[in-house]
């Protein structure tokens, strides 16, 4: 069994030993990449689920754009190129031959949709255009941080197009609240959201909206991000429309993603240290009944009796049964709980003689015994149970860990001394924001719609003044 | 509305024409690529959702391994590296800096995986691995046929581990039997299975068994491969295993796949002149209900009758109801017809008031009134009628298809007169094989377990031989 460091003692050898330790990823041979192993991926499969019935209620539809994009695509959008020609992993040879023109590895895939959007899009009929695509995406990392940075990633990638910019603003926003409500009902992790600062925008975005979570060491990670787009990109690929008056516009534009990042989000949000805990709705196995098993007994009464338990659970519930003979119960109950399933039944020959069954909550650690019948009435609410108090907790930690200051010299106190989200007056100035940055690694993580107004910045002492959360991040 | 060629003018405008005019797919500005559109993307998402069903119902995960895999990975395995160089897109770039070792992106991900299956097997016990990826994958293509053949495609593809070979031949075999299943089950399409020939198989394989189609215009497609790989990839990245008596040994191995080709195959086998035809199964939409809207006419009632009737049919259908006022009825039919969703309802004012609707059955044209009252019943009946109808069908081309010849001169006649797959006796040899597909263009798509056995081979006249299917191929 892995060890898992403590938290107190190193949170990011913490992470990484969770991560490793649960089997959910693994360093891949490739600088920079990973591998995300079955009980990583069975995480994300779920987040895709959920997200996808999501966009699918909100009228988008799936498509697929190549993985290869013509490096003078990129260079067509002025402030895109700059942002991610850097990052960009090149294909010069294919085919055992040098290319004439160089192919990037999509980084974001505005570029290549845009090209086609302009072979799709003639009239107002054609609009709106509400697509979104599942994909791998390659931006050059050297650091690798399994699931929170790596050169390889995967995620969805919406991009819409528009007769308005009202409509794609909207639609921008209407993104980021399905992202709110994917985050706070299925990962129970709270989050705020607002605009980003002009220098943290995406590169080509007239607007990125962004959904900022808080991790239990008092660091904020950006969960999502969705963008206005403006006509950039449709001015960058020419792509006109004729609107209802016959005249020719440019097209407006919005785009949004969410990556494997959540699930290192996920891990930072509820786990402790013994391991990882899941919310139940995004838990590959919601239940796991391990039978006790004796060596030399005859177990095929407690092992039918796991089994029948198992069936009565029904379709609704992700129960597995667990009765390996080859390794202890012990040993089981610390696998299960490094890998975070909610839900414990350990079933014995006692308990079979006394018609119960000890049910074990991953959370809170709680044991008690149960009788049999009341197993399938009891469990459904349970996982209700434990998905509310998770995200409770989650929002408690993120209240506290949301704090104020008004003065710089204070601001870096509070920043040092407790992490979290500082709410301090900031200018809208690059030259603060830069400042504060270089100076306390903090970055201006939104700008909330209904920021307070403030007479003066913390760093300049100039007005007018917004009351920003400012905060360390991953 | 996009016209469409004739299957009997030519059958490869055909193909084109159905793809591009019911937006399935498009050229990408990328030379080789494409771009899936929404509705064809859906069929493939339904391929996807009922394949990996089964695979999790036959015990295995998912896991995502890396896109670009070190050069010098595919170079371990002397067979694989002769086969896949030569088809490699080649990073040489990253972050701005050339890289030291040049990356292939992945063409197939066998080294890449054992690789790590070197880190995860030591024992016994950690075996068998059932893994399996959805991904894209890249073989530089220079003809673009949209489905068919392009140089990055979707695909999933499973890699398995094991002590011993029967197992990992076992495991092989089951999967082709998986894929068979799902062809004709969800495809309505008849394949015929066997083990390809020395010069046809995997590079790295043992032995590779194939599954082939027939198409209407007589040439076969290969619709999936499953592999056995003995210890070839075990051995070439050192991955060996305690067994139960303590002593190391080589793991044994099965890799098999399936890709976006489905997808055409799903075309070329049930579509006529008038567009796709699609098996109720697989259909994005099953039914579409459109309400026959008049200009300037109070059109209330017959929307609210459409949205009533797309209700009663329940969540067990697909239903789309049409009611976009721009476009004529007529106009909407063809629309849908050339999409190939299965079945029509057409609901007017006259219908409205006689109590009925028209349902109209794409895959044999056939029209006719139905009380309102008895739809719900009777179009989940009338889908399952059309998926065992279009199979039958096709089993019965497949049959008519399959022909016989003793001699080569007999040989090449039938095979110019009627295509298809012709059954002729193959002395084994390589000489025999690449004359027949010099000279005629077919290839032996199979060896049969059951390959009847014939005293002389058609072509050098030696024996012993078999009698194998021979056809011109996508």
């Amino acid at each position: 069994m892995a060890k898992i460091t403590k938290r107190s003692d190193d949170y990011s050898q913490w992470y990484h030993d969770i991560v490793i330790g649960a089997e959910m990823a693994d360093y891949a041979p490739v600088r920079g990449c990973m591998v995300i192993r079955p009980w990583g991926y069975s995480i994300w499969e779920r987040i895709q689920r959920a997200l996808d019935d999501m966009f699918k209620a909100t009228g988008h539809e799936n498509a697929y754009f190549p993985l290869l994009i013509p490096k003078s695509f990129l260079e067509k959008e002025a402030e895109h190129v700059e942002g991610f020609a850097p990052e960009c992993a090149v294909v010069t040879r294919g085919g055992d031959k040098d290319l004439e023109e160089p192919l990037v590895i999509r980084p974001t895939s505005e570029t290549i949709i845009w090209a086609m959007y302009k072979k799709w899009i003639q009239s107002w009929r054609d609009l709106p255009l509400l697509y979104n695509q599942w994909c791998n995406v390659v931006r050059w990392e050297m650091r690798t941080r399994l699931f929170l940075r790596t050169a390889e990633f995967l995620w969805q990638e919406g991009h819409t197009a528009h007769a308005t910019a009202d409509e794609a603003r909207e639609e921008a926003e209407r993104m980021l609240g399905v992202y709110r409500t994917f985050a706070e009902e299925w990962m129970a992790m709270p989050v705020l959201v607002g605009r980003k600062s002009d220098s943290q925008k995406f590169a080509g975005a007239e607007t990125t909206y962004t959904l900022e979570a808080l991790m239990q060491d008092g660091r904020a990670l950006q969960a999502g991000t969705s963008h206005y787009l403006g006509q950039n990109f449709a001015k960058a690929f020419d792509v006109r429309f004729q609107n209802k008056d016959g005249a020719l516009e440019y097209v407006y534009a919005s785009s949004w993603g969410v990556s494997t990042r959540l699930v290192g989000a996920l891990v930072m949000s509820h786990s402790d240290d013994r391991g990882l805990i899941l919310p139940p709705r995004l838990a590959p196995v919601q239940v796991v009944i391990i039978p006790i098993l004796k060596a030399g007994a005859d177990n095929e009464a407690i092992r039918a009796a796991a089994a029948r338990f198992a069936e009565g659970l029904g379709e609704g519930v992700r129960v597995r049964v667990d009765d390996r003979d080859n390794v202890s119960p012990g040993w089981k109950f610390n696998e299960w709980e490094l890998k975070g399933v909610p839900l414990r039944v350990e079933l014995g020959p006692k308990d079979l003689a006394a018609g119960q069954a000890v049910l074990v909550r991953r959370d809170t650690g709680e044991k008690k015994p149960l009788p049999q019948g009341e197993l399938a009435v009891s469990i459904p609410a349970l996982l209700d149970e434990i998905q509310a108090g998770l995200f409770s907790s989650a929002k408690e930690r993120l209240r506290t860990g949301c704090r104020s200051a008004d003065e710089y010299a204070g601001f870096r106190r509070v920043l040092d001394e407790t992490g979290g989200f500082v709410y301090a007056p900031w200018c809208g100035g690059r030259e603060c924001e830069d400042r504060v940055g270089e100076e306390t690694k903090a970055t201006v993580r939104l700008i909330p719609d209904d920021a307070e107004a403030c007479p003066a910045c913390m760093v300049c002492g100039k007005g007018p003044a917004k009351r920003v959360p400012f905060a360390r991040a991953y």
